[in-house]
């Protein structure tokens, strides 16, 4: 199944995309078992929101060995989880907006990202598996010269629109079977197997939730191989196998 | 006014807290105009929520002079902000939880905390003023071994029960002209001036909107002045004047 939200009658509501339709449900699938509504409209008709807001926005920094090898670091001994901010969300086809100020490295990061689905602490890896409702695609979008310059991410990872997710939740995918592949304007500008991942999402789960509860919505994002440069003017797509392809058009700030 | 959350039948409900009683509201005051119901209960009977659960969590690190001292800092140029996790709030009376594995300094901060108001993007220092809605109380729990073994604040500022917020929101006070007391089990331990920050919130609100939009239940935690060791057992109160005062005991984990 396939779930995201949509603006409808002024308001966010759920939906299942199916067939080309997106078809509006009467409540949320991620704590409940939502029925079809009698409306739907044309998958390529409507505006997709991120398909959750999460109660909090996990992220994994390094977790490719070749990323780490681009950025100099040694690989992590321990699955050590980061953040992000409800601020930077965007949805699918909506503009990366590079701030004005904002100079050289300006790159994109194509994630694989599970979105939890039920309340869980000290998950065994089983419970681990269990505790993940769908799965879906996110762009870490990062202004490098302000990761440099920062005491932390606020401003490089963290500004608006500097964190497209969707296009939907995918809830029937092995996340760790499938092909990521970075797009710039329709041209292949990186892939990589998501399985190639130092610390899976399981492993992930079952290390943060000995100390902290992780609560339906939560969304952890996985971590990227490689690195694109964004250009105002392109459209950058990130397809994962599997899943779907998330796509924005990145702008110069006015 | 005095707003803060209880949980009523079972739901979280925003309330007034005046003349030892909270009375329940019809709707949320920081985005609409609730009025009273026809529901109250006594304020020394009821568990209060943390006030708000803020679409992001902002804090600030280092804030005051001789907490920069204290930990061999240099003063920042700039208003840098970080962020916390929802995960970890927890309200007034509600127990600091220390996991089991931690060992060493184990302390408390006493901050004042902003409660943005309304969407907030470029603001000038005067829109800045405008955008808070009212004034709390938070205490950021720190594990520092954690702190300084992790490469993220993942787990020794952000595991369950290490964010204390309450009681309630004071839309009436001056936050830089208030006193800060630390007090374990009713002996004063640290005090200082709320406006002795080196950067103060408007400072940091006017900096984070040049990039970030702030919205509506937005919170940011100013950081603090002293650093009070907790051990299982212990009682912590932070008094803020003009504010209340947010008290916690502290339990071992079993």
């Amino acid at each position: 199944m396939r779930y995201s939200r949509i603006t409808l009658h002024g308001r966010p509501v759920w939906a299942e995309v199916a067939d080309g339709l997106v078809h509006v449900l009467d409540g949320d699938p991620i704590t409940g078992k939502p029925r079809r509504t009698a409306e739907r409209v044309p998958l390529n008709g409507v505006d997709l929101l991120p398909p959750v807001i999460p109660p909090v926005f996990y992220a994994v920094g390094f977790n490719y060995r070749s990323h780490l090898e681009h950025f100099g670091k040694q690989a992590p001994e321990r699955p050590e989880i980061g953040y992000r901010a409800n601020n930077a969300l965007t949805g699918h086809g909506s503009p990366i907006v590079r701030p004005a100020g904002v100079e050289g490295r300006f790159e994109a990061e194509g994630e694989v990202v599970a979105v939890i689905g039920r309340t869980v602490k000290k998950a065994t890896r089983q419970e681990a598996q269990e505790s993940v409702f769908g799965w879906t695609i996110g762009n870490d979008v990062s202004a490098r010269e302000w990761q440099h310059a920062d005491r932390t991410f606020w401003r490089s990872k963290n500004s608006d629109t500097f964190k497209p997710m969707g296009p939907w939740i995918e809830t029937d995918v092995d996340p760790l079977a499938q092909t990521t592949t970075v797009r710039i304007d329709g041209d292949v500008k990186a892939k990589f197997a998501t399985g190639d991942m130092i610390f899976d999402p399981f492993d992930y789960i079952v290390e943060v939730t000995k100390y902290i509860t992780l609560h339906p919505g939560d969304v952890l994002w996985m971590g990227a191989d490689s690195t694109v440069q964004l250009e105002p003017g392109n459209t950058v797509d990130i397809e994962i196998s599997g899943i779907g392809a998330l796509s924005n058009p990145v702008l110069e700030e006015q």
